[in-house]
């Protein structure tokens, strides 16, 4: 895999940081080298959260994300903050509460995906998962089982089922869409 | 606080990375800057798992760990990778079955972790936690009230006291050493 770099974005809460901390330890178990990475600022005390992962065949020595690949993007102020920084090839995923402005010419998957985990998971903080289920029916950056596994690996025990719902019912945006 | 370099390092499932998080997110609840990154390569498939915390007043340009202020190594394997990475002034924490090589005048402290969590808390998942009470009671590097609640916002519900338990002993650890 060459390259691929991936921003996700939100408010703190939404597990964001665990997204991204699944999709690089699904990578590394899968093959690739990643790396993982959260920076937190002033922008953080107002409540948009990002995290960053980087994936490649090869050996990372740039760890920040220059060009990305895929913006992920759960609420309005997120998408706001980090859209001013994509190129024209960067896909964007939003949650359907995030308008995007007109002028932007880029693909983008509208997917309501908080609405998912309220109303079909019946457990809001799934959001994170349902969005890691559409992220993954959109980019196959891994091989589905190893991904299932991890996400297994990370959640509290007790939670398994509930969580596979949600990955699966995030896929199932992207199947509807295609 | 001027820049602050911190390198965790031990095997998969030890909880560096939580350790690391937890650490970042009370840097910015304490209203410093914070970058948290936890990379992954060849050397992660083979045991040694690392997680880097930076923090500072201001803004974090470079994002990476350059000489560390401290290195924390849970395992040998860790110890003997990332010892070669040091600078005179480098804080040293060890796990009490670590060796570290005599020809090292670092300052070192070499702390039963993984023993207080197994035989104190009864709980070896908690050696991450433990480790965490020690090197606040090392670096005093935020207030503690704002790393308590930082920790009880990251533990599964349900496993609170337990977790306080663990941070309480590894700063005993400290206290008795002094």
């Amino acid at each position: 895999m060459d390259r691929l770099e991936i921003r996700i974005s939100g408010s703190g809460g939404q597990g964001i940081l665990m997204m991204g901390i699944i999709i690089a330890e699904s990578s590394i178990a899968n093959g690739n080298n990643a790396i993982q990475s959260q920076s937190y600022g002033p922008e953080a005390r107002g409540g948009a959260s990002k995290c960053e992962v980087i994936i490649d065949d090869n050996e990372i020595y740039f760890p920040k994300v220059k060009s990305p690949d895929y913006l992920v993007a759960l609420t309005q102020t997120a998408a706001d903050k980090y859209l001013a920084d994509i190129t024209p090839e960067t896909v964007i995923i939003v949650d359907s509460d995030v308008k995007v402005p007109s002028n932007i010419k880029n693909k983008v998957y509208t997917l309501p995906i908080i609405d998912t985990a309220i109303n079909v998971i019946n457990k809001r903080i799934t959001a994170n998962i349902v969005c890691l289920g559409a992220f993954y029916e959109i980019t196959k950056f891994v091989d589905v089982e190893v991904l299932k596994k991890t996400i297994l690996g990370r959640i509290p025990a007790g939670h398994e089922y509930i969580n596979m719902d949600a990955f699966e019912a995030g896929r199932e945006l992207i199947k509807e869409v295609v």
